[in-house]
């Protein structure tokens, strides 16, 4: 899979893929991502990105056409699935959609910052406006990394354990159920029986049976 | 403010707040953001903070012990509001929790890892748990590095202009209207008249009614 993040501030994205589960996936040449600095693409000898809205307000919009130089070159060298846009009014991401896109084998990410894009940027470039949560950030490149991690983390042989990523929240529409570890008894604060017990099936029904309590109390909706 | 975010991966935060906004209101002295590396406080000789899970199954487990030194350290030394862990099942973060928090003076933030930290430090350490979605991620540390982000940009001072902030998306339960910048034609692509009439009276209805539109499509939720 391939993923090219657009953005105004490359710097932000560093470090989330230069460590970890992001790292070792480009290194095991399962993802390239790559991230374009938008200034490149502006025709404008000061590398001028944003201007004032029409009908004045505070805030700085980007400007359609060094978005659009840069989406135009990266779709005459290939063909991509998606043109995301990341915006507080998008879709809501879940962890369905984080699958369906990590079917894909190229997207574009636009990372909105300031007041957002030109709206005619997303009427005639993108496909799709993902929202990460109905919160506001500083810009999309926070919410761009997350799509990123969260599709990443499900491409074949990124996690070392295959198994790890279906017994993750949401997979089976169930929240996870508790988990503990070494020492049994921390200060007094001791681990169930049940996860001692060594009785596979047992604590198979109790996971089970916790996961659904913790879902029916937490998150209700994943329950129809 | 002081924002303390504790990880089993430091590095993975180093490029969200050395860069704009975090960055300058990190320099501006509005807020102070410190990353401990859990490492630090294992008393195992080879640094050890996670281990199997009792019960067996996939994924390892962050132990207590570590990240009960941590907190316990920072506690001792000033008084916290809240002690948050990320976590996919926790309360799903808003603008309204980001205003909320903005207020506060301290906060701990606990990044989870790989399948999450033993449940006896969510019963007795965890003052409020968050999630940034319903989707899965590698790691805390995206997530709090976007909770950050929303609460820092609300801290007076931060953003240069102050009404900024004030007509972002949610909040006043509106997403925000289209927005655009020069030129006013891109390849026959046009900027609604409206905005260069010049008559504020107009825009500001205009802008309030694009608002409603968008926000009645995309986020009925949003009006009661």
């Amino acid at each position: 899979m391939r993923i090219d993040i657009i953005t105004c501030l490359p710097r932000l994205l560093d470090s989330p893929f230069s460590d970890s589960i992001l790292q070792r996936a480009q290194k095991k040449g399962l993802v390239e991502v790559n991230i374009h600095d938008l200034r490149k693409y502006s025709t404008d000898k000061h590398q001028k990105i944003d201007d004032y809205a029409f009908g004045g307000g505070a805030g700085m919009v980007m400007m359609i056409e060094p978005i659009a130089n840069c989406i135009r070159d990266l779709q005459s060298k290939r063909a991509y699935d998606e043109v995301i846009y990341m915006s507080p009014d998008g879709e809501q991401f879940t962890q369905s959609i984080a699958n369906q896109l990590s079917m894909y084998k190229n997207i574009i990410i636009l990372c909105g910052h300031y007041k957002g894009v030109d709206e005619r940027v997303r009427q005639h470039f993108i496909t799709r406006e993902i929202s990460i949560g109905d919160y506001v950030l500083s810009g999309g490149e926070l919410a761009a990394a997350v799509v990123s991690d969260a599709i990443i983390r499900l491409l074949p042989g990124v996690l070392s354990d295959e198994t790890s990523a279906l017994t993750d929240s949401f997979q089976d529409d169930l929240v996870a159920p508790p988990v503990y570890t070494r020492p049994a008894d921390f200060e007094g604060m001791v681990v169930p029986d049940i996860l001692l017990s060594g009785h596979e099936k047992k604590i198979d029904d109790w996971r089970f049976d916790q996961a659904v309590k913790r879902t029916k109390k937490r998150r209700p909706n994943l329950l129809k």
